[in-house]
């Protein structure tokens, strides 16, 4: 199991709570894993048959370099997992062309409805596993879903609801263009991180890394994440996340997620009221720079690929 | 396991998924589970631990008398696993003083709610055998849930919305009062069953042990179920289930459900439309007799419990 933070973690207790001994590749908080770390691993345990692999992981708004690392597992034959939760639909992912084999998500990130239904891909190296596995299953018996799927229904009643709003996601997307999609998180992400570091944030993931869907950034000294956040909810109804995890610095990051139906004008008024609530905080005049620094990338997105 | 239909042999189905030694007591189609059948299979298996019961079984309307089936498995020591889906909150079910160790429900049935969630109410008795339990579990590891209450939230992001709809089903329970629930729930299973005897069909399950939320009944002879519930469907908009299961009276059954948010009117449209649907397919004269015999009860309802 790669893991570059919390989710990459649960990945660990979800694999050992089913009895499967994990080697754990662990990357520095706000790190991505590299794919020659992965190769270094692999070639130190021969009978890892399965790699775990977080796409995006939004505790420290870190994106992995997925294709990389799934090419490296490839070429050692090993079967490839892919938590791509909150990734998948907002930033590209070829799943056969990249050699995944299990693709997993939630209907509550790009696919912009509520919480509710989990989705699994899976590929045809990964079901002869699924065959062979002995593993107790009920609920969670992907062969039960598939056949159920063929007659058009689900083994057991799911949340329909979601689904719905699930089904009105897809045609959204649809309607979009998945790559116009892509574009407008990475934009839409650029432009956060150029308007947090000219609020006076230090970016938490390394450039080249940084997530489409989440960005995080350490406060600047003197300023509580806590103070911050309730400003920001109470005054201006904004609504950022805090740290994740035990990590110290988890204590000092804030996150700000752009994903699903996010347009310019819901970053522009974070940034906008993150500007206000660092002046109320004493620690800077409300003078524009974070929106001027934001506005290139944000113009050019109008442009590129509409308001939405 | 107790099993009178389909989702009583689902239960038996789970268990055995986990590698659990499974006897299974089997009552005949539409039929309930009588306690000294219960209590005849115990004391041949002095080393089943577990009782698995369903309350109400909505594959064949019939209601197991759920109250002296845990009394005769606490009486032997045994814990009382009930399936409550389809009863918790529209029927009498009191946790505690019947002696059941867990009772499970799901948020689409008596709670109002969209499918999505499902609930599980663990007694002492079962935090103990959990405690014991090395069966690997992660999503339905109750402990990790039990943790995260104490603290307002859940161990991974659940149907939030469905949530919501369920806290919004509990106000409308505690408005109108379990008691006045249950009634309404009673009187409404009595009168669907005066109609449909009138309108020509038999009802599957023996007085006494009709489901106050689901009424089954075989169709006249001559009349195909799907053609009856088609016509309804298209005609009328009214939607009735067909039977469930492998067994050769199933084809033969129609399920008229009535839980929820269920009034008298929902229930008037539903027996005339049946009457309609019967003249159409020259089966039966529409003369009114449906209504006629569903009448009375309906009329006290109204006075009873008020016309929701």
């Amino acid at each position: 199991v790669c893991t570059s933070g919390v989710f990459g973690d649960r990945f660990v207790d979800i694999i050992a709570a089913y009895g499967a001994q994990v080697v754990k590749l662990a990357a520095d908080w706000g790190q991505p894993i590299e794919p020659a770390q992965l190769a270094e691993v692999l070639a130190a345990n021969p009978d890892a048959g399965l790699v775990y692999l977080t796409h995006n992981e939004t505790s420290t708004g870190v994106t992995n370099p997925l294709q990389g690392l799934a090419r490296v597992a490839r070429d050692e034959g090993r079967l490839v997992v892919v938590d791509a939760i909150s990734s998948a639909s907002s930033m590209a992912l070829a799943m056969d062309a990249w050699g995944l084999d299990v693709v997993l998500s939630g209907s509550q990130k790009g696919w912009m409805a509520p919480p509710g239904v989990a989705f699994a891909a899976v590929g045809p190296r990964a079901w002869e596993v699924v065959e062979r596995s002995r593993s107790p299953r009920y609920y969670f018996d992907w062969k039960s879903h598939r056949t159920w799927a063929e007659k058009g229904f689900t083994p057991s009643t799911p949340s329909v609801s979601t689904l719905f709003a699930v089904q009105e996601g897809v045609r959204m997307l649809r309607e979009e263009g998945l790559e116009k999609v892509y574009a407008r998180h990475r934009r839409i992400a650029d432009a956060t991180a150029a308007g947090l570091q000219a609020a006076g944030l230090t970016l938490l993931a390394r450039e080249g890394y940084r997530s489409a869907t989440v960005t995080s950034a350490v406060v600047p000294e003197g300023i509580e994440v806590e103070d911050l956040r309730k400003l920001l909810s109470s005054r201006y109804g904004v609504i950022i996340a805090g740290g994740r995890g035990t990590a110290k610095i988890s204590a000092r990051i804030v996150r700000v997620g752009h994903l699903g139906a996010v347009g310019t004008g819901d970053i522009v008024e974070v940034l906008w009221a993150i500007e206000q609530v660092l002046e109320e905080l004493d620690h800077a005049p409300s003078d524009g720079r974070t929106l001027a620094a934001a506005q290139p990338l944000l113009t050019s997105l109008t442009e590129a690929v509409g308001t939405r």
